[in-house]
């Protein structure tokens, strides 16, 4: 690699960790449109068994189920590798919500694939990998 | 913006993210000294209704409110935008705090802005929006 | 330093912080071989007064007492200071456990020294500083 071409690495890098945050701050704002627009146009979540895919199927589902639970996602521990405009990544998430007026706490992470579309790093797709969703009373034994 | 420009607006991200690590780390070690030294000497730090500001505001809160709950803050998700000297970020954050003999977990956003100063960036000013203030054994539903 | 040792840093501190996230996946999958990679043949991990050092004694530790309670650590707030092919830092950690069918919740510091060796970032050691480690039942107060 040049070392102009290291400093781009970086750079995306940089630019995908601000997607992530900004993703948490969207989802904590329950701002439906401001989470789409972090994603491609053809970009996918999935979670469990189930898919929402593209801009009607994710405002289906930020709209919706994920905005009943008014969750406020906090991600770290985020690595990731790009090539060129595409990008890997995985990332650490703890989430705190509210269920049929229960305090909920979630853990678990994220598997990510990024994409560069007019000079902006997207979300290209999402999957999440529960580690466990439960009542905090209750906890996660 | 030049390759060099672009390095040191990298290099500029990077303290600033090692600048709310160390907030953190005088936090949770209640050296109110050190958590003023992080801030312009007219630094200003912000929660709900109530302002602390200067070294002798901080000093009010952070030897004071805030020492009586030793707080223990964890701080993620950080976009930050530098303008020379000037910067502004917004992270997430989650604390846990005693406040008598209750465990409390607090989960909110930091709006912060930045200035270099003396060759080092420190908190021009840190309003703290908090999502919940709660008794871990009640939860935040 | 010139522009170029400025990138290596940069660099570096990326990688260093990569290096915490795949300890988090390695230690959250149970994954002891995968974690013992992550540090110097004669790397150390320690916790309160006790002290697990080389590839046996990690391995003790982390096939060990550490997979019994099943740990899904996150790590945040990370500073790090860099002198060539050796490193210092420090990030805090929040850890969620089980132990005798009962959710644990963990609270601290690591205290890290990497060193890179055959080109790769390793933990040369790991002193683990704990705020507190409490059933989530209970709480930290």
């Amino acid at each position: 690699m040049t070392d102009l071409d290291r400093l781009a690495v970086l750079e995306a890098k940089d630019e995908i960790r601000e997607l992530t945050a900004k993703y948490c701050f969207a989802v904590a704002e329950g701002d439906a449109a401001g989470i789409i627009d972090l994603f491609c146009t053809d970009g996918v979540f999935s979670m469990r068994d189930r898919e929402w895919a593209g801009q009607q199927g994710l405002r289906a589902l930020y709209d919706g189920a994920a905005a009943g639970v008014t969750p406020k996602p906090y991600i770290q521990n985020h690595i990731i590798e790009v090539n060129g405009d595409d990008a890997t990544g995985r990332c650490g998430v703890e989430i705190r919500m509210v269920n049929k007026g229960q305090a909920i706490t979630v853990a678990g992470h994220y598997f990510d694939t990024y994409r560069k579309v007019d000079g902006r790093w997207r979300f290209a797709r999402r999957d999440f990998k529960i580690f466990h969703w439960v009542p905090l009373s209750e906890g996660w034994a």
